[in-house]
């Protein structure tokens, strides 16, 4: 037993630190991440037999008794209704792929680090040993009475859909798959201040979605329901229209709410005269293609961390550009939805996530940036503190408005 | 939204306190109870962006990729191998029954701030929403990935037996259903020092087992596997012997290595003489039963809140008495138990909680009360911050030298 144990009573220790000439000393990421990047504490001390007596029993029986009574009071005394499950199954890390349960879990770890930081929320990274979509829903649904919202995490397309819509119909707590719906409502909040700040409306703009996966389909879903005009979406064998024979379900349904003008070309053809590219498939784009853009457009180019459309290059035609970096203006980044989705949700004790409910989110994040608005600054920092708040407000007040709540 | 929703960056915020006039105010449980128990929280906070970027990405990309490449990796960089899930599905919770995974969540946060508070252990409460053992073990072995050992925990007897049996198969961390083997253990540890203090070896005890639920059958195993003389285990219909024709299959294993004399009466008929009562069942015992054993017996009458036989009633027959209650002498807890086992096996990189571990942990447990053993003091005492280090410090020592830790 090594030294550090022969004090197990502390909740702190952590494994031991790796000796000097460690292979992974040199990289601070792996420092960040040695022993792990969460802890779970009890909000109160055990230091007397009183304290154990009330923690845990006889104490904690007349909790459970009364629980057991009226179901309701477990959202008052037990922790469950604030602490979020992130659940992936490793397939679609990042932009690593399928990885695997163990490999995805330091994503896991750092969206719960994130939950705490900006929501004060509990969360617990799940992985899962599976990948098979009829098992995934039922481990979910088995566990869901420990968590008040499930946030799904990197799962791939289009098993994704089916998991998500299969858990929001049986669970009665908030579940949203992140890579979808958060990308989209911080696009969504972006589009919305890169249009005002070029003198646009949402209903003016003719975007073109380049990646028909989770992000690509989210998106495309909230533009349209935020009103903007024109959309085409395009995978890798060109613009989804009604007349291609390869469309899964999920694609068909795009192909027939979008693209008005039946355009069967490619990617590049579409962006000829749009207002908007959204880049969420990797890859990279011409430059004469985005030459052929309207004047005064909008590049989101968020593949990470190499954008299909090379930022300064974007810069010579684009009055707005958004990539998904940190060390450049106006990055897109989920941590400006989840957290306070989720909490918003949570405070109201809402039964679902709504579409209203994250068109709402999007517009809190755009409302941040306020008179501050410039093409340099369409979305807040994601370290702007104001952010989380605003959006848990804003999620909360349309639960509450929706009738959703308990 | 509430006030207090206003700095949601604040992880401690909690439910709102009740209003004075709550009907829960009388009731200091309920107090400690209020919005649970647990928090999750992150090892270092983010304050900057490169905190965001070693934390999350792209940073936690690099983790990621070194782990997908070696997945050995993943013990040294996530937190999963260092934290305990606490599953139940709510059907034997406490003296309650089959309350349901709600209400037995308070029950489960409570095993999880003793992780935390006695081992340093992080544990995540999961409540089930099955009781079927299929789903139980599909479950459990699809979030596996996420958790260093499994404590099983409140699952009514016999399906205790099958789920923890065929998840400890199919896991390779620890496994451990703790009502069976956590009061297991601090019996036999218990015992053992009663046995000392009264001039006995474990090998000269008759003892008699009364209550062949999942503490019962737990304990009557380590007492063989300590080498006890000779054991009766009753249920309510008598003591098992071969020629019952009304046993679970775990019953008849219990039958057919125990009962010596193949003693077909009751359980009261089987104390006559005996050395020890151990009762896990609930329900009274006549006082001329208890008279019945042997000059300086042994009382451990575990039913709590009531113990089976009065404790003033028992001290004039028996030289040592022991229960479940922390206001009387000699109290049998798990607390003495769980935490470091977990710990121990964890430290060691145990893939499994085996016999000998736990022999050792009873041993462990007893050899912290040493020169100060009296009839009163046959266990230390539930907050003694010694025991959890010296079981941990056994437990790892025995899965090293059984060459099961990786």
């Amino acid at each position: 037993m090594s030294a550090e144990t022969g004090s197990p009573a502390t909740a702190a220790d952590r494994t031991p630190r790796a000796p000097a000439e460690d292979r992974f000393a040199s990289d601070p990421a792996f420092e960040v991440h040695e022993g792990g990047k969460l802890v779970v504490r009890p909000t109160r001390g055990i230091e007397s037999r009183e304290d154990l007596a009330l923690t845990y029993t006889p104490g904690v029986a007349r909790v459970s008794s009364a629980i057991a009574a009226e179901p309701e009071l477990a959202r008052r005394f037990t922790w469950a209704s604030r602490v979020v499950a992130v659940v992936s199954d490793g397939t679609a890390v990042l932009g690593l792929g399928d990885i695997g349960p163990a490999a995805a879990l330091p994503v896991m770890e750092g969206k719960a680090c994130l939950f705490s930081e900006f929501a004060g929320l509990s969360s617990v990274p799940v992985v899962l040993s599976t990948t098979d979509v009829d098992r995934i829903v039922e481990t979910v649904a088995a566990i869901a009475p420990s968590f008040g919202g499930i946030n799904l995490e990197d799962i791939s397309a289009p098993r994704c859909f089916e998991i998500e819509d299969r858990l929001r119909e049986r669970l009665d707590v908030p579940v949203m798959h992140d890579d979808q719906h958060g990308t989209a409502i911080v696009v969504l909040a972006a589009l919305r201040n890169a249009a005002r700040v070029t003198g646009r409306t949402l209903a003016d703009l003719r975007v073109v979605v380049a990646g028909a996966g989770a992000a690509g389909i989210a998106c495309t879903r909230i533009l349209l329901g935020a009103g903007v005009g024109d959309i085409c979406v395009a995978d890798s064998r060109g613009v989804l229209h009604p007349g291609r024979e390869d469309l899964t379900p999920v694609k068909r349904w795009v192909a027939e709410h979008t693209n008005r003008s039946g355009y069967a070309g490619t990617m590049t053809g579409a962006l000829e005269g749009a207002d908007v590219y959204l880049g969420l498939s990797g890859g990279s784009v011409p430059e004469a293609a985005i030459a052929s853009m309207a004047p005064g457009c909008i590049v989101f180019s968020l593949a990470n961390p190499t954008p299909e459309v090379d930022p300064e290059m974007a810069a010579r035609y684009a009055a707005v550009v958004a990539t998904g970096r940190s060390d450049l203006p106006n990055q897109i980044n989920n941590v400006l939805a989840f957290p306070g989705v989720f909490r918003g949700a949570i405070d109201a004790g809402a039964t679902a996530i709504t579409e209203e409910m994250k068109l709402a989110a999007a517009e809190a994040i755009a409302g941040v940036v306020g008179d501050d608005l410039a093409p340099g600054y369409v979305v807040p920092s994601p370290l702007d503190r104001r952010v989380a708040t605003a959006v848990a407000e804003a999620v909360a007040a349309t639960a509450r408005a929706q009738g959703i709540t308990r």
